[in-house]
């Protein structure tokens, strides 16, 4: 079953080392996006797996194309043309200082892009999953008004639509966001919300912002997550990541699934974080990963738990690890061995 | 007396050595920008020095305003605010493959600025000269507005005016700038015309396009440096460099100056290329010492020719030279000798 | 219509810059072989582009398919497994001091793959050129007997078969690559054959070793190319290029076609060097594109070497350029000018 | 008001990542000094900020002067000339091995001036506050005097004077510090005594000397401070931090401020530390900032503090940080969340 | 006292920081294996230590020659010739993901030796310990047989022999390596057997294979170290480390040193891990240096341990310490303190 | 014959790339001086080859050691001690731009050493060749002394004495070069000079200065060459190098030897350079080949100026290539065919 991913990607630059831009003289360059990030973990899952976006007719566009080919995403839906490709500053953090970004992504191919350029009938030809998260519609009104055809087509041709809210404070307001996500919320089949998410893009409250102490606050995720799918009936399955970062090198990470009426649980993941970014990206397509393989409910949460704990392990934005990792970081301990 | 220098400021990135976008995982960081770079040679000189832009209140823009401080460029009156700093890529040539560059300038922090911004009065205050390059009024028509009105106070108040026509084809075509520069030239007192200038800035066909050829074509381009001077009487000084560019890595290069009525010509300099840009911000610079300094026309122009020549020789688009090092490339075989 | 290209790929270790082994601590990592270079060129000009060998299953054997797939080619017929891949390390040569390389290419997967793994029936399905050069062969007696299985079934297949003789003496003696050579031309439609290859491989006298001094001994070359056409009636065309190789860093390169009884020349590139390494397959990819294309000989072989002198340009094995600069750099001059 | 900062400055040579010298081949290059650097600090919270040094004419010298002029400090008093540019080798420690440091200052141009070559009328023109550590004193005998004459100059013309006590084992002995800082004090308005200043440059036993239990020895502390004042009436103010260091990563950092008979105590900040070295000087830096803000003594010594571990998460001498950022981090847990 | 260690060396290449080698461009390299690690490491302690393997005549080869001179290993008595060197790839993990190690070692010349070439009276001339780990007989049947020969002149000549047990799962299986260590150990003077050791090189059942929980394991370790000593009387010594691996970058390391019928425990050493490998190395160096100083057991096993810690914080295989350094940091938080 | 060399050596910081020092981050570290150079060319040659220096006990001095028996240069002799390593900063430069230095080598452990510290006898004991260069006498007075004490005790025990004039102008001034060497010159067997050493060291005019056309020059320089062995008659072997430098990338070499009143000139070799330093110490050790393995005058001419023109090639100081590279480079056009 092909799986679609519909999203900007932009250049990614991060200064050398822990330096900061006003500093240094170098810049690390990538390529990716939430969805572009999740396209490519499912390729390496060895999935079907494609990108949507606009991509401008220039060498930074090819870059980006290729890095999603690199890592065998189908790149053939992509759009070409526009006026540039969308780009972020990503200063890492470390101690007392958090990691910073700075967000250059307007006016970018797909920013600009209209919604009468996607022929979704053709671009969701033998699609099977359409995922999106909540920066796509943030990018634009046109590409608004774009996903919503995209999920009514969805909808009608009985495609899974998997939404991870992603809310994105520096794209948009909580009262935009929540106006634009109530709109495409009746469309979702399967929801991943995270952290602030609840609040910012549906109004709920399940999580009171101290990331310090998200696990302590299980009680009210998993009210917020039942108030999701009694709020949005077509949704029927809810994910959550749960967190407590205590510092910018260090957190617990665990996940919730709730799936007919019921909560799985993963373990808390205790671990040192070496560049925390994109992780629910991974954790989106760990997710999707159990659809694609039919893994029971609580197999299927785990793993998604372990690919997003492992990406805070991986330079980028890209998580470059193997299902057999994966399955590997599901173990406890798993990592202390070198095997040689 | 100070120099004041009006245009934009980009960051520069450059893929490591003679690496391809499509191929590197890493950019060379600097920033810069033709008039920003004429003041930086400025104040390597010894002068007083001080750039005008509109730069955006990120890392990013004080990355920029710190490069323009660290070499001495007065950065007070400079404009915060807006939305972007502007960018390019620079991929360096080599072989049968020349020099290219990607720009991603548009709705940058100085593109997006509206002439009502410039309160010329106080920014021109203690200003001797004032400098820019057909890039300027190239940005956007707000800030073509706001040169007119910089162009005109500074008639009124005998405030030299140099430009360097510096014509950019991916910025705007021919009419536009013929238009545009026609209105700005009779404020012009000292005007610097290269190689394609003359005919897409001016409409004077002083070159027929062949840079393997420009010093050949040497009578040409003095009849259009006379042309200038008598369509624009106001323009007293004419200055020009000729090329002849036998290889991305090797070029003969020489220098007219236009005065009173006299033409004087430096030696041609033969020489290895290591990074082709930014050298006509060298000369522009290299002239204004000969102004500020009260050279004589022919050591005026022989050391501007030598300034930017010697920019040929270094990373990226300062020409980060001394004086005595200029003085030093006016002699033939100069270079030869290790000094130790 | 779609290429196969069938051969050996490697990592390639080079040390930064023009450091020797002897005192790096660091090595620039591509991956490449000539078949592989050949496949990716042609997946740029935007080809149906494939390629096999066998790579093994660890992260350097993913590393380089995902260099295919990154710019383009189809790696699905790719054989996985086996004990590695082979590599080499290439110190970068420059004025008094050659290019140097390390072969370490012995027990390499596809080295030790048998020629029984490859169903050529399967392999070659949909495929209308089988591309392959002088180094294929060399690897191993099994992989030779594979190539000639193949080339059996190509010829009752009416798929075309492209030859570049590509000697390599490190790999293989003059009379052991005559032995095979000979077998196999009989099923060659095309042949590449460069300075040595003619005697190293065929035993034809065309050419006397002097590098410095290719172009003058054009008259021979051409016997030499007339003489395989008579020797192995079922090849039509044959291509050369010819070189005077001043220094490391400074060439003269041009190429003749040899179709139908007439020779067609190329002008004369005199060019600076970067990285004297694998213009021959972006020669092969560029002669390909004429045939693909339907060009015109003399379009064909003015292509194929402006592609060549192209790579030059380029760092790594691979001819990362596209159809527009191929085009451009078949203009004399067409470096010189920075378009901005 | 502008302040002074007086002391020398350095090349800073750090091998690449976490390499020992005899293994690397690459330096990371900077520039600092504890003066130089408190200087910096100032300057990038917006403080009128000059520095005084004598550096050398050569491009080492430049780049010294460069770099502070970069973030803002006024360089106009810089003596130039003398022998050399003083340098010291960082070698970052972790693990069981802690950093290590080789310095190479002896000979240096500020080492080797006279006393006669600073005319403080001239130097100290408009200047608030002047600011030294105890490591210019001990740069040499004539540097003591300069310094001496200077402070003699404050006294009379109601400079505020602050001293930071900055013992170096490796310039001074214990005995030769207490001599001279003896003379100094009674010229100190606001003195910073760490850990073993408080015994090495005046005597006074407040700190047994085992770093990883600093904070317990709080009172021992607080007697110290009180000691100083009760020694040197005209030091109405010192300020102290106070640390467990836990492991070359890892520290718990408080300060505490003593300010008209009151003692005021900073929370306890946990960091995980990137680079433990040049925090003192941005702790002085935040403390002149409280001065020139007229900031409470409670506030101004958490922000004192903040800023100071915040420089451990800071590449470099310099602490490249906001008044924003400072502020920040005054909160718990701030660097917890990615803003985006 | 010579020490002679024989064994085979590898090209080590790492990717750049925490990349994985499907995304980096860059490898750092480097030269080590198991054997030679400990030479480099009691060269630098100031003892006569001399290397031998077999390396082939190029680059790779002199290089892995020139990083044992640099270090001050004799290496005199390596026989030079044969195919390649061994190399493996390292990618180093970091908080879920463990460190991955790829071999590259078949094949290399050592691997292709025969045991012929090894003239043991020659080579073992002069030497007073002889030095090998369980990777030697592992590399190859012919090696295993040089080794036999080698230990049997050593007894006869009364040479100590010196055995890191050091399993290698993918060189060999438990139980080859169980038959071929059963017929060396009757030749064994002092054992070092750590972890997994016990049960997959001697059958013995010392430890369950959990890394997170060897120090809980103590009293298994001493019956198993006691158990050496009893099945093979000729090993009067034995050492072991035990880890309680609790995060890849975090590890409670101690060791015990069984002689003469007493056990000797180090304290517990609680450390940040930078870089996980060959501490084991450093350990036997350890160790082997207190047999050359004499020292007493206790200090000599304190030693040792130290060694091995401070390797942690190392980068490559080779322990780049001093004497000074590894006691310094037998003392509890040594560590803590910059020295200026 | 074991051949000693005495000097000095030093850090050698080299901006990466074209950068200039305003400018870079980043250094790269090697470790050079003209005598180390020397001996480190003789021991690539094969043969027993020490150093002779003071270097001190810090990690700076220990990679200098290092960098010695790397390349298998005995450093038994060498004297540890005193207040620092001398370094040097090499700007490379390029077209228009010269290569810059800037000396800091004042104060170091070899220029505060006293003639007391070498113990000839000890230090000379089975050495057959004592080499010094101009640098040697220019670095104290009491390296002078030593200097002269160990030239006295060469002649009275027969020891050969082989000296490059090596004139720098930074180090002393022409006067005093002429003084010291006048009182040397009659202890020396063989001189090497080039360039301006007649003239600066000697006072004899053989070199008008102008390095663009020193070939042309011939009979001025084989009358100076003469001129020596009159003047000083122990002297019976004269080497010189001549030159044309073109660019600082482009140069025309040649050598003459004058020995038993016959002059042996080499062929012209016309190169690319790619760091102009130290090819003077690398035709030193070539022409000292010669003399070790007693080739005939001609060929140890050919082969010294080929070492030379083959380090303009290597990066660093050391001319790292062996004695085929340098056979290889006596035939004209060699480095043009890649071998594989």
């Amino acid at each position: 079953m092909k799986v679609l991913t519909f999203g900007e990607m932009m250049l990614r630059l991060k200064p050398t080392g822990f330096e900061r831009v006003l500093q240094t003289n170098n810049f690390e360059a990538s390529y990716g996006g939430a969805e572009a990030n999740a396209a490519v973990s499912l390729a390496l899952l060895g999935h079907d797996s494609a990108y949507l976006s606009k991509l401008p007719e220039n060498a930074l566009g090819e870059a980006a194309i290729g890095t999603l080919r690199k890592f065998g995403v189908d790149t053939g839906r992509v759009l070409r043309g526009g006026p540039r490709l969308g780009m972020y500053v990503f200063e890492k953090g470390n101690g007392a200082r958090g990691t910073g970004v700075v967000y250059d992504r307007a006016g970018s191919s797909i920013a600009t892009a209209e919604a009468a350029e996607f022929d979704w009938k053709a671009i969701l030809d033998e699609v099977g999953i359409f995922y999106f998260s909540g920066v796509t519609p943030a990018i634009s009104d046109e590409i608004e008004a774009a996903l919503k055809e995209a999920l009514v087509y969805c909808q009608a041709n009985k495609i899974t639509v998997v939404c991870d809210l992603n809310y994105r404070g520096k794209m948009w307001s909580p009262e935009k966001a929540q106006k634009v996500m109530h709109e495409l919320m009746p469309f979702v089949d399967v929801c991943i919300a995270n952290d602030e998410d609840f609040e910012a893009c549906l109004g709920i409250k399940a999580f009171d912002g101290d990331l310090s102490n998200g696990i302590d606050q299980i009680e009210d995720f998993r009210d917020g997550m039942k108030e999701i799918t009694t709020r949005y009936p077509n949704c029927k399955v809810v994910a959550s990541v749960l967190r407590n970062i205590n510092a910018v090198e260090q957190s617990d990470w665990m996940a919730i699934l709730y799936k007919d009426g019921k909560f799985y649980d993963t373990p808390v993941h205790d671990i040192n974080v070496m560049e925390g970014v994109a992780a629910g990206d991974a954790f989106g397509a760990g997710l999707l990963h159990g659809m694609l393989e039919n893994l029971e409910p609580q197999e299927s949460i785990d793993f998604a738990i372990a690919a997003s704990v492992l990406k805070l392990s991986v330079s980028g934005d890209l998580n470059l690890v193997s299902e057999a990792e994966i399955r590997n970081a599901m173990q406890k301990g798993s990592n202390a061995r070198l095997s040689r």
